[in-house]
C-alpha cells in the first residue's frame, strides 16, 4: 500500500535510502526459465551510476549489484529474486545542515508532514538513488523482453532549451556521448547551455524519449490499465518527471482527425498502419507499432544559487545548497526510464497470457 | 487484473458495454457515514451526458443513475455502493457495417488480436459510454472530500488550436457554455473553428485543466505511488488522452533550477510556497499548494470524412464512419477527468491515515 | 480494500444487502470465449435457494440471474461479467426490532462498532443471502474450468453428530435428498435429529466435505498464496465456517510421518501416489491427486428458544429472534462452498500460465 | 502474483532460499514512529532457531537479522524495512543426491511440474527457513501492536497423540520447556512419543493453539476479508499446516444454537460475552474478546525410514531421507504462528482506519 511495490504479476518491491546500509528489490513473479546475464544487469547499473561526466555529480559509487536470490545455475527459478546495492562513499555530514529546513523543489516539507519527521541524510527515501532498485529490476525485464524480441532504447531528446535535429538522429551517439544525445551537434549544444548553468550555480532539465520495437498487438488491459496508462503511471513515479506524452502527445490536441488517425493497411501479408501517430498504442492496447512517448524532466532541485526558504521554526531563511549535486539529471535518468518500460511491457506480456481461453 | 478496478482503498471496479444490458460500477472502501445527495450525483451524471450542445452526438441519453446497495437512510454504510445506468437509446443496426472492418484510430484491431473477436456494437467495451460509469463513483468521492474540504474543478483550456487567455479567465462561463471554457472570446473562436471542422467532415482536440483545492500537504505514497503518477495513471486511463502534465508540465524542461524552484515563505503563521511551479506535488507528495494538471485529447477518431483502411478478409478498403460521433469530446470529458481526479484523491486521503502510529 | 473483492487474475467483487434493491457481482479477469449457458449458472443458484426443503426458510425467493455485461453471442468476451438478482420477497417488518439490540451469535454488535451504525434489516451486508453473488461468480468458474476437464463437488458430511458413513457414499443421493447427504440411512437420522432441534426451537450446524478432481499438478503459489491457503481463505470467508481443513487435516496431527506421507508411484507410465493423506496439495502446490477439504460450520445462531443479551442503551434483555430462519444451513451451503472452490481453482489455472518462460 | 507477498496495508515480501546468499524480508506500509527494539526481533528469531533442544536439527544456524532500511534513530520512518539474514551453515553435499528423485511428502515433484526444474538444495524456497523471514516481519508488527494494547501468545497443545490438560494450563512453562507446552505433565509425556519416534527413524505432528488479548472490537472487513479468513489464509500458508479452526472450531459443527451462541451481558459498564464459544469474531469482525484460534502440523516428512518413491526417469525407488532434520516442528513453528497472526492483526488495525468518516 505505502507505494513501494510496482507491477500486478511481474511485480517489484524496492527499499533503502541513499544513507542507509543500502538499496535494493525484490521482484515476485518472474517466469522461471530465463537466462540470468549478470553482466548485463551491471551494465544497466553503470549507465545509471554518477562521475559518468563532467555533468553529473562527482560523488564515486561503485554500485554493484548482488542478486540474493531466485537464480539457480544461471537461470530465474521462479521464486523471488532478491538483489542489492550497498552504501559505500555516503558522507553524512554533508547532509546535516538539511535537517533543520525546507530545501526549494524538494519533498523535505511534505515528508516532515506525512510522517512527522524525516531521514534527511541525503534526501532518505525520495532521493535519486532509489532509482538504482529500479534498474536492476528492469535489467531483468529487459532480459525476459529480449527472449520475446522486445527490445527497449530510451535517448535524451531535449537539454533545457536544445533539442535534438530528428533528421540528424544516430543511435550510436547514445552510448558514444555523455549526454545520452542521438545527434552530436545538439549535443555540442547543450554541453555550451550547461556550462553556462553550472557557472551560475543552476541547473538545467530536459525530455526523455523511449522507443519499444518488436511489441505484439494486444498487450493492455481496457479501461483503467491501459497500457499508455500504466507507462503513464510508470514514467511519472519517477522522480522529478513532470509531464508524460504518447505519440503525437500534446501536440494531437491541436490536429484534427483525419491528420491524427492512422489509417490501416497491408504490409508483406499483414496489418500494419501507414503512419504511427498513436505511437503504438490505441484504446490502450498495442496496435503492433512501435511504442514512442516522451517524458518531461524539471531541472535538479539543488543548486548553489542563493534562495530563500524557511526552516522547522518557520523563520524565513536564505540557503545555498550545498553537496555533490548533478547539474542535470536527464542522462542519468534515461536508464531509469527504460528500465520502468521494460517492467511495463513485462508485467503486460504475461497478464495478456490469460486473456483467452 | 484484467482492469476494471482502480484505487486502492476507494476503489472502484466498472461493468458495461454501450449496447449490452446497461453500465455501472461497484464502489468498495467508502467510509460509513458519509450523506449521500443522488441530485449531486445526477447532475455530474448529466454534465457528461451527450445532446448538452450541437458539438456532441444527438443521440439521447437519460443516463439515469440508480443507487442499488451501500446506502441506507442517506448515508453510506460502509459496504460497496452498487450504481448503475440502463442502456435505453441504443441502435445496434448503425454499427453493424464495422464488425467487419477496422476503424482508423479505433481500438477494433487490439480487441479482435487480444480477445479473438469483439462486442462490435458501438464499441463495447471501448465506448466513451464507458466513462459514465467512473462519472458516478467519482461524484460518491466528490461528496466525501466535500466533507474533508476539497473541491475539483476541471474546464477546458483548449480546443483544437483555439486555447483561453489566462487574464480572461472566468470560473461563471465553464458552466455557462457548452465547451466548458472559462474565456467567452476564446468560446466564440473555437466555435467557428469546430463549425469549420464539422463541415469538412473531420473533428478536433482540445486540452482540459484541471485544480484542486484544499488538499492537505501529505498525500501521495513516496516512489511508485506518488500522488502525480497515481494521477496520470488516472488521467491516462481515459480514452483519448495522450498526454498528462502537472505545474509546469513539460515547460519544467526548458526552465532552470532557481526558475523552476518554489521558494518556501511563512504566510499567517503557516509554511506556504511563494510561487506554485510545483502543481502542488513535490517528490509526489502534496504540498499544501493547489493541485494543477492537465491533459491533452486526441481529435474524435469517428469521422464521416473518407479514409483508407483494412477489413478482417485482409483487403484495403475505403471507409466512411457513420453514426451519431461527437465532433469533439473535450467538453463531455471535463466532468470525466474531475471524477478521476476525485477518485485519486480520495483514495490518497484515506491511505494517508495510515502513514503514523 | 473493504474486503468485497476476491481473486487475483480471476476476480469477482459482490454486492448487495438482503433488503436492498438487490445483490450481484462484478467478475474481472475472466478469458474470452467461454461459452456462457445461462440454464447451467441458473441451476447453481437453484441450488443455494431457500425453501427446497422443510429445513430452509420458508421464504420463498426467485433468485433470478441477469447477466448484464459481458458476454456476447454466448461467450464471455474478456470484459467484466455483471450479473445480479433482484430482491423480490423481503418483508423489512420482520426485523425493525433488531435494530435496537444485539442477537447473539450475530454481527450486529461488530458493525456497529466498526462503521458507528448498520443496515439492520435482515442483517443487511452480513445476511446469508450475500452469498448468492458468489454462486453466480462461482457458476462461470465451473463453466471455465469443465472445458480444463476439472470438476467440482461438495456435498455434507454431517449434520449435529449425525455423519455419512464413507462406506455407504451414493453421490446420486447428494442430489436426491434435501441435506445433499450421499448416504441415505445417515440422512435419515439427520432428519430425526433436525426435527427435534425444531421442536426446541433450536438448530443445528454440520460438515461439508467437497472433492475438486482433474486438477493438473502445479497450480498454488509457494509461500503465502499456497492453494491451501487461498481455499482457506475462500471456504472461511463463508459466514457461518469455523473450522477447515485437507486432507488428513487435524487428524494429521497424532500421525507419524510414516503413516501421514503418501508414497509416489508410476501409473500407467505416469507419477502417482499410492495414498492422497495430502488431500492432493504439497507444499502449497497441486500434486495431481483430488484435492479434499472440509468445512466445519456452526449452527444458525437465529433460533426462537429465550436467550439474554443486551440492546443499545446497554440493558441486559431477553429475547427470542423471529423471522423465517433456516434451522440449519448446511445443505444450502453445500453450493457456496463449490463456488468458492471454484473460484480460486479458476485462478490459480491462470496465475500458472506466467510460471514458466 | 506469485506469492511472496502478503498484506493489504502493513504488507511483507519474502524472499531467499535455504542455500542460497541468505533470505530476508521488505514490510511497506509500517506506520512512522514505531520504536524498533533490534533485541526484541532478535528474540524471536532466536526461538524459531533450530538446535534449541534435542528435538530439532542439530544444524546450528546463527540467523542473525540486519536491519537494512526504514528506521531512523530507532523510530521506524514510513518507509519500507528490509531485513535479512546470511545463510552461514548450509552444507549443500547433503542435498545432492535428491535432485534425482521426489521424496514423499514433500513439494519436490509438484516444482519441478510447475517451473520445469527446482533449486533442489535443502528445499529451496519450501524450505523451512523461508519461515525465518515471516518471523522478523512478525517482530515488527508485534511491536506496533504492542503500543495499541495488543498481546498475541501461542504454545504447543498437541504433540502426536499427547494433548495438555486445560486445568493445567501454565503459561511460564511455554519459555521453560523445550516443546513449548504449557503443561509439564503433558511435556514430559509428549517426550516419551517423540523419542519413540525418534528411535524408529519417524516423526510426529501437533497442534499449536494462538491466543490474541486486547483486540478492540470492529477489526476485519465483511465478506472476503473477514478476520477470520485473513488468519485462515495467514496460518495456512505455513508450511506443514493442514488444519485451522477458530474458537470451537470443528466441534461447533455438532452443538445446537443455544449451546454456540454467546450471550451478550453488560461487565463494568461495558457490553461483552458471557462466553468465547465464536473464538473472538463474529460474522469476521472482532468481537472484543480474545482470538483464540489453533492449527494442525503434519509430522515432519523427512524420515530416515525406508520410503518408496520414483526419481526423475520414472523408476520406483527406495530411499532414506538422510541431513539433519526435525523430528517435529511444532514448537518450533510456534514463532512462526505468532508472527503470521501479528501481521494480520496489524494490517487489520490500519484497514479499520479507513471504516468511517
Amino acid at each position: 500500500m505505502a507505494g513501494s511495490t510496482f507491477g500486478n504479476i511481474f511485480k517489484m518491491t524496492t527499499w533503502g535510502e541513499s544513507h542507509g546500509e543500502g538499496l535494493g528489490v525484490v521482484i515476485d513473479g518472474v517466469p522461471a526459465g530465463i537466462t540470468v546475464d549478470t553482466g548485463f544487469i551491471q551494465a544497466m547499473m553503470d549507465r545509471r551510476k554518477p562521475g559518468n561526466s563532467k555533468f553529473s555529480t562527482p560523488r564515486s559509487e561503485a554500485d554493484e549489484i548482488h542478486i540474493l536470490s531466485g537464480v539457480f545455475e544461471d537461470k530465474t527459478t521462479g521464486t523471488p529474486i532478491s538483489m542489492m546495492v550497498r552504501n559505500t562513499s555516503q558522507r553524512s555530514k554533508d547532509y546535516s545542515e538539511i535537517a533543520s529546513y525546507y530545501r526549494p523543489g524538494h519533498a523535505d516539507y511534505c515528508f516532515d508532514e506525512k510522517y512527522g519527521f524525516r531521514d534527511y541524510r541525503g534526501g532518505g527515501r525520495s532521493s535519486g538513488r532509489e532509482t538504482l532498485s529500479r534498474v536492476a529490476a528492469g535489467a531483468v525485464a529487459k532480459l525476459f523482453l529480449k527472449e520475446q524480441g522486445i527490445n527497449i532504447n530510451a535517448y535524451t531528446r531535449a537539454i533545457g532549451p536544445v533539442s535534438i535535429d530528428e533528421a540528424a538522429f544516430d543511435q550510436a551517439e547514445v552510448f558514444d556521448n555523455e549526454l545520452c544525445m542521438p545527434d552530436k551537434a545538439a549535443y555540442e549544444k547543450a554541453v555550451e547551455y550547461l556550462k553556462e548553468c553550472m557557472a551560475n550555480g543552476d541547473s538545467a532539465g530536459g525530455i526523455i524519449e523511449c522507443v519499444i520495437d518488436g511489441v505484439m498487438p494486444g498487450l493492455g488491459e481496457p479501461v483503467f490499465d491501459k497500457l499508455d496508462a500504466m507507462l503513464a503511471h510508470a514514467i511519472f513515479s519517477i522522480g522529478a518527471v513532470k509531464g508524460f506524452e504518447i505519440g503525437e502527445g500534446f501536440n494531437a490536441a491541436s490536429l484534427q482527425g483525419s491528420e491524427n488517425n492512422d489509417e490501416f493497411c497491408m504490409k508483406e501479408g499483414k496489418i500494419d498502419k501507414r503512419t504511427n501517430h498513436s505511437g503504438g498504442i490505441l484504446g490502450g492496447i498495442s496496435d503492433g507499432s512501435p511504442i514512442i512517448f516522451r517524458a518531461a524532466v524539471k531541472p535538479t532541485p539543488s543548486i548553489s544559487k542563493m534562495q530563500r526558504t524557511v526552516n522547522k521554526n518557520g523563520e524565513e531563511i536564505e540557503i545555498s545548497v550545498k553537496g555533490r549535486h548533478d547539474p542535470v539529471i536527464v542522462p542519468r535518468a534515461v536508464v531509469v526510464v527504460e528500465a520502468m518500460a521494460a517492467m511495463v511491457i513485462a508485467d503486460a506480456v504475461l497478464m495478456n497470457r490469460c486473456s483467452k481461453i
